[in-house]
């Protein structure tokens, strides 16, 4: 077989930029290792950053967000339960739109279905070849037999643990970590919000979230130990101890339910330089994970996207400047995202090695946070998402 | 003897305080323990925040600083030798005065030589006494002899090493502290500034400041081990390494010159709550100290002094209030600037133990700060000073 572009990886950032190059007129196969189904069973965030949502339009998947989401005008931040209330929109005129990430996803795959883009699921030993050729193909095998792309560029849609990084041979690849010593332990219930909008809340027990993806579906979040066995946290016990943790007013009015997911997962900054090697391109968490804090995890995979579908667009116009500086461009973007979230995640976390000025230091910033109108505006700038250069 | 007032320590803050409470017609005695001489020959930063040159002048003492200070409408800020300016004039409609603090304390001296306002040099063994009683006093010693002042308070702007916070009992005293692992080797000399305003430059050799007192007094600053030797620093070398951590526009128009003041300082952040024990106040640095980064150290002594002496003028005229909330007004301003300066210096700064990460997230906050305008603000309105409240 052959084809223009190989996206590895049928998650959001694989099946968005499928999308815009085929509304382009490209020729592109998704390879996803996974079954369909257990694509879309993978929780994860759902706050969108209008520049999310404006690229999603574009590749023509944005009308049940649209009808469905949730526009956030601000959020609540929060520390030894008194809260507070950053308003973006009055800030600086942007906002936000919640729509869970499985969502997302649902409407990617039925636009593939809709206008016949190939996603091969179930795609085992995905292998790119040829990297610095300007040959390269891709093999796998599926229901055990081996087969064989060609084409012009591979992108590596899949992930931290994916193989595409791996192919950047070790002299050339830069690896930049930062292993947080806590994890996020998330509970979804089918319950009503406690709040219209996200609560960030600091505590001296740990950091809490309370989110949402609708109306009937809540999502909270503890700060815990990453090792702490999933078992210890029976539902009662999750429920009292993210009452202690967010504002009174919250805990008073939290309806608690029945878990209908519960994990800990652990929280990582990492950037891999750089984001292009011969002919093969890295979107998302393939370079770059961020901490859950401040939700840039998609938006930041959507903003490679955005780099790289122009890029590759232009490509074929017979103009690679977009291909040559994608790395650069994508990463000024994402070190910006990058900072942020270490920041915010910085600011609301109890860490285990903190000083007593540590965490004066910390009561001091949400202060300064939560009196300062050019502080919260630039709080809200990276929030709602630093715009994407042409 | 007997006094209203006794202010131990004859630096800044200690003169100005006498100089507001000498004007609502308090009788007050400054107590000092080095001679004037000694206190005139101490070289500090000048850097005035609005707020300061505003109490100054209340203090009656702004008439040298309106014509000859300095007015900084913005600052420059370095990356590996590629400097931006940040202007607070047109970010947040305020700016700086650049007039050193050898100055003002000369200004304030001749004020209380004018007024006739009591200033006692050399005196020694200072030390407060009854402080929970209403009749506290103070000894000390002064050519031989021993002497003992009657008061109804004892203020202490004594400094860090004094002798005032020392009467806080340990079990009421809360402190907090962040020893930053390099000092700052300082030298002043008689050439003409680099530059027309401050240069802050964060350079993977270190940290280097540029700043000056006028026209033909410079002052450089180098990021070196507090531990080095002086001598290790001979004046062509520490041109040499100057040039190569600031822009190079800069470093091609430096002037040298022989050195007239070289020291090494250690860089500190301390508070020490609360700033009132019975009829003991602190101000300044006895109760907190900043890194020299952004000059907020003479700046919060007088934010301190703004607060007391509203406070003291009051309470002789029937009203505690402002000596009952002194501590918590005083330090509700000081952890901002605290905040401010560790984050200050933390951006500038290189770290023995800064991992490739750390150093990432710092380029990007430095190039964070270059790119956005409301960091830019929010830095600005820490720069130049929060608002005193009334």
């Amino acid at each position: 077989m052959r084809t223009q572009i190989v996206i590895i990886g049928g998650g959001p950032s694989g099946l968005l930029l499928s999308q815009l190059l085929h509304k382009a007129g490209l020729d592109t196969v998704v390879l996803e290792r996974q079954s369909r189904a257990h694509v879309m069973g993978r929780i994860r965030a759902g706050v969108l950053e209008q520049g999310t949502v404006d690229l999603l339009n574009k590749a023509g998947v944005g009308q049940r967000i649209a009808t469905e989401g949730y526009i956030h005008t601000g959020t609540y931040l929060a520390a030894q339960n008194r809260g507070f209330r950053i308003n973006f929109e009055s800030l600086i005129g942007k906002t936000v739109t919640v729509y869970g990430q499985t969502e997302v996803t649902r409407d990617l795959y039925a636009a593939c279905d809709r206008n016949g883009s190939v996603v091969i699921d179930n795609a085992a030993h995905v292998m790119p070849h040829d990297l610095e050729t300007g040959h390269p193909y891709v093999s796998y095998n599926k229901d055990g037999h081996n087969h064989r792309i060609d084409c012009d560029f591979i992108i590596g849609c899949d992930g931290f643990h994916g193989v595409s990084r791996k192919q950047i041979p070790s002299q050339i690849l830069k690896e930049y970590e930062k292993i947080y010593p806590f994890g996020w332990l998330g509970v979804l219930s089918e319950t009503p919000p406690v709040s219209d909008e996200l609560i960030y809340a600091n505590h001296s027990r740990g950091f809490a979230l309370c989110s949402m993806r609708n109306d009937n579906l809540s999502r909270y979040y503890l700060q815990a130990p990453a090792d702490d066995p999933l078992e210890k946290w029976e539902d009662g016990m999750f429920w009292d101890e993210l009452r202690r943790r967010i504002p009174e007013s919250a805990a008073d009015t939290l309806v608690t339910g029945p878990s209908i997911e519960k994990s800990i997962a652990p929280l990582r900054s990492f950037v891999a330089e750089p984001m292009q090697w011969g002919r093969l391109f890295l979107v998302g968490d393939a370079a770059h994970i961020v901490p859950p804090t401040g939700a840039k995890g998609l938006n930041l995979a959507v903003s490679d996207v955005h780099y790289l579908s122009n890029a590759l667009i232009r490509h074929y116009q017979g103009d690679d400047e977009g291909i040559d500086t994608y790395s650069a461009r994508a990463l000024a973007r994402v070190w910006k995202a990058i900072r942020f979230s270490w920041w915010f995640t910085t600011m609301m976390h109890r860490f285990p090695d903190q000083s007593a000025f540590d965490q004066k230091i910390q009561e001091s910033e949400i202060l300064h946070l939560e009196q300062s109108h050019v502080a919260q505006a630039s709080f809200a700038e990276n929030y709602v998402g630093l715009p994407f250069e042409p």
